[in-house]
């Protein structure tokens, strides 16, 4: 038996080989390859910058560094960016990323608005856009973003489509169907080949990701979230998400569902008929909860989630009633989100969310009284921005990445 | 302005780096010591090889193959395995991992037994103990731990400690305190120090994890969980535990209390009084709760809940009302784990989840009343042994580790 072969006992151990990051064999043009990404990717992070510099950080020899440069320069990835004046002597050339090299587009569609921002590769936003959404068919909708898309890129003086596109989409892309599900409240999302027709009339590839992932993407990018390993962020309006960063990166699951909390079967007893369709936690705790609760406790019928909030911090006794009533239900959610995700900060955002300030007293304490896992919580700081900022970002990511294959025809 | 730089506005986008697998910059020697890695890594997955087989795995040139495999010769860590009979002319030499360049301990310490074993670094197995714990104090278990791992390396007939050792400890393992917390039930593991007192009384370098994180290691490498990029192993016995494993590695949170389930408000009313010390989730759906609903449907008082599952096996009608109970609470946290993690595979183990072939009709009926998420359900298959094999596995892994940073000083 060759050692290390699984005998289909347990008494040998045949160790698989981890999926993620395995340690490829390095040959001489990988390595070149390598270090080029290395270069351009600080590049992008620090913008402009030396030969010496780029070597120092890079860990990599001068000449290392100008064969790279000029490879990058070669393929349009690169340009000089002139010379910095102070020092003594004749001041060292500098290189930046050339932000012409791509760009990146990202798209928020709202019920009654769709929102876009283009950036170049650099991350500078380059145009920005809120156009009304006339959509009630699936068709329709492809043709405003469609037409909201080309109409910005034109106002930016961008001739040709973006080098990727990423689209903020409620429920969740299922990409093995390349269709979005879990979307009741918006139907029209759920079209079969909506994805593809996308792809098609937009010009160019195309990311579907969840909203509230994308809101996590961009408070761990630009918002409360910036230096946090593992981060959630709960979103509480009309509706409930949670969207998981962890090292950077947007944790999915496996099919693409991980965060959908709307259905966290939380303060219900287990033996209740069928749960809501909308699902059970969302019925207990979305904005129309928190107008529900202030209605119980006297307030008008037609009262909204944003009048209970207003009246609350003007001292209305129904009204911190009801949120109080709110906060002991998301109490139950953020004991679970320790209890699974035991992440460094929870991020609460959302019209609903938006409010932590009064919730959070009675927040915390009912958590207290439930477990003693802590997860210290914060307010989101983008607001209604989230989403488009968190596409955009997305999108910039996606369009660096391809810009690079693209140009150099290496992966 | 430096293209980049984030300027306090969010209309520059400066993305960080990302924290995981970032692409490092190659020279020369990094060259050489990501190739050896690869072919040390390729030697302990697949046995002995011989050069030709190693360069068309690993895509490198047989020179290069041959310097690697001469330096990992060298510094005891692969060996020559003499030669394959068949084939024309003079058989090609064969190389193997060197299993004697070191070995790992895994230890599993339950209330009344502490299990044991220790393979080499080829994965085999080298010896198996089961020894009685008597202990009572923090001392007496670290002098128990202590005196076992010796008696079964002088039974191994290996002389000194072993490369490293992986205990299975309840609760969460801080390491910023080097102390176990939320481990109420077992006492003498919460004393501050007894991560260093083990590590100086067994010798080695001690890795302490979760025993849930465990099962679910060990189910994952050789059991039902085999292939799965998203795992949850939900462990229910006497307490209630949930190991998550992606992408092969244990998913810990940003303080090691990820999957701490015991604690999910679950089936109970936000404005309930304060939750029981350990865990809302644990009282209602632990092995006594099994009990408890059997003695509510009319069985004995001192009824078990082992003796519950073989009365429902056995068509008792209390019995089979007491499953039903059982499994619409565990419906509620199968229908979290979904929300939350979105696996591939949830796996059920422990006294009462290895009973899941009863209780899964009632809890996957109730799952589909409380949410459209779906995962799949398979019961554990490697029983008791689980943790200890998932012990075994995680000390191998870092015996490996240290193996080669040892013998190469390179890391």
């Amino acid at each position: 038996m060759l050692a290390g072969v699984n005998t289909g006992d347990t008494t040998t151990i045949n160790l698989p080989a981890a999926t993620r990051a395995p340690v490829a064999a390095v040959g001489p043009t990988m390595m070149r390859t390598t270090n080029q990404r290395v270069i351009l990717d600080l590049l992008y992070a620090r913008g402009a910058s030396t030969r010496p510099q780029l070597a120092r950080l890079a860990g990599l020899s001068q000449p290392t560094i100008l064969a790279a440069l000029a490879g990058l320069v070669a393929d349009g990835l690169v340009r000089e960016a002139g010379r910095p004046e102070a020092g003594i002597g004749r001041p060292a050339q500098l290189y930046e990323a050339d932000p012409a090299a791509g760009c990146a587009l990202g798209i928020d569609v709202g019920r009654r608005w769709i929102r876009l921002a283009l950036c170049d590769l650099a991350g500078t936003q380059l145009a920005r856009a809120d156009v009304a959404n006339p959509a009630t068919t699936s068709s329709d909708l492809v043709d405003a973003i469609a037409g909201a898309s080309s109409a910005l890129l034109a106002e930016a003086g961008i001739d040709g489509p973006p080098t990727h596109t990423a689209i903020a989409a409620p429920g969740v892309f299922e990409k093995s169907r390349r269709a979005v599900k879990y979307a009741d409240n918006v139907p029209e999302w759920q079209r079969p080949g909506l994805a593809d027709a996308l792809r098609e009339h937009v010009g160019s590839a195309i990311t579907i990701e969840n909203d509230a992932n994308l809101a996590a993407v961009a408070e761990h990018v630009q918002g409360a979230g910036v230096g946090a390993s593992h981060l959630a962020y709960l979103h509480v309006g009309s509706g409930i998400g949670l969207g998981i960063v962890v090292d950077g990166e947007i944790y999915h699951g496996a099919s693409g569902a991980a965060g959908e909390i709307a259905y966290l079967p939380i303060g219900v007893d287990p033996d209740d008929a069928v749960a809501p369709a909308r699902g059970l936690l969302e019925e207990r705790a979305a904005a129309d909860s928190v107008a529900r609760y202030a209605v119980a406790a006297g307030m008008p019928a037609d009262v909204s989630s944003a009048d209970v909030f207003a009246a609350a911090r003007a001292g209305d006794g129904r009204a911190l009633v009801a949120v109080r009533t709110e906060a002991h239900q998301l109490a139950s959610v953020v004991a679970a989100i320790s209890a699974f995700l035991d992440p460094e900060l929870i991020l609460v955002g959302g019209g609903v969310g938006q409010n932590l300030d009064l919730l959070q007293p009675a927040l915390e304490e009912r958590v207290a009284a439930l477990t003693p896992l802590r997860t210290p919580l914060a307010a989101a700081t983008l607001g209604e921005e989230s989403i488009l900022r968190g596409a955009l970002v997305t999108g910039l990511r996606a369009a660096r990445e391809s810009a690079y294959t693209g140009r150099t025809g290496r992966s």
